[in-house]
């Protein structure tokens, strides 16, 4: 579809690209933490605030992954890098399309996690870090999906936290702590931070 | 962010979906075909068109993808059912988030892309396989990475076409002939029917 521009009727305009059309443009919040630290809860409350102020938005979840593309993957050291890996290429794709992408995934190896931030950074893919950083004892009482139970009495082998090391963020970008605060108050400080990585205005919707 | 309905003042409104937000769902349209048959140039000439549109549209390029998420992966059968099963598995996060993707892989085994067209279907998300048949003649002539050269002297073995088949598709939704129609001619018949995979009109942007 050829368009003119209304400045100049001899110029073609060019293609609008994905921030023209979305007015914002794609990032990758990654939020890293245990099992049961509470990191799908709040990207699906972080992925609805989002929509809800008109910003393209959906959520990379690591077990669901493990459904889909990283089926097949176990637990060992080297299937976790690759589940790490996979989770940001996944990402990648969503975020250069536009979209302000968030991760959940317990990602539990620095060096996997350094290597997801380094493969945005040079694609230009701005990204932040959270660690929700739950402590053990909650995320075990919590226990939504019977994990640590099994976990605990040898039914699941390789657990992290239990038999399986979890590497603590040195730089996160945002800590938090959801056993001192509700969603609510969670979402008070992800949201400012998507938008502000999306370079989103309500500004510029009106 | 909590809106009200203006028919409605005390019922908070819903969360938009992706698709209030675009006007349009996330779709899969699939270019299946030989290497140098023209799938890559037809598929970034289609996400123009549809960013033109106002539709947002993306790219998963199957030779791209060995530089990312597919690294690693060779040419035997066993990784080219791997390799299409991964474009799949990106091509329904993109969709599920609401882009049109367009993917542009070789995919020479038959049940590999009816599998990719049954998790999309299973999904519920709108999919088109697109043959595009280009004589293997005319690709060899215009080999335009001198894949085929090296194909032909031994540099490079299971090359599909000439070592490794090309299981023609049975039933393509589309079937485009790039020996015989320009781009513009192709797109004439790509574009609509992406526009309606994705049930966008124009007029619902007015």
């Amino acid at each position: 579809m050829v368009r003119l521009d209304q400045d100049s009727p001899l110029r073609p305009a060019a293609t609008p690209t994905s921030r023209d059309l979305l007015g914002h443009r794609g990032a990758v919040v990654w939020l890293t933490g245990l099992s049961g630290s509470g990191k799908t809860t709040l990207a699906r409350a972080l992925e609805q605030e989002l929509l809800g102020c008109g910003v393209l938005s959906a959520v990379v979840d690591g077990d669901e992954l493990r459904l889909g593309l990283s089926q097949g993957l176990g637990f060992s050291r080297e299937d976790r890098r690759e589940s790490i890996r996979r989770a940001a290429e996944v990402a990648l794709h969503l975020a250069e399309a536009g979209v302000v992408v968030i991760v959940a995934h317990i990602s539990p190896l620095r060096d996997s996690r350094a290597l997801a931030a380094e493969r945005m950074r040079e694609r230009g893919i701005p990204f932040a870090k959270v660690f929700v950083n739950t402590p053990i004892a909650i995320c075990e009482q919590r226990d939504p999906k019977g994990l640590y139970k099994k976990a605990r009495t040898g039914q699941i082998a390789s657990f992290t936290g239990i038999d399986s090391p979890y590497e603590t963020p040195e730089h996160a970008d945002l800590e938090i702590r959801t056993d001192r605060e509700c969603v609510g108050e969670s979402l008070a400080k992800l949201t400012p931070l998507a938008l502000s990585l999306a370079e989103h205005s309500s500004a510029a919707m009106a």
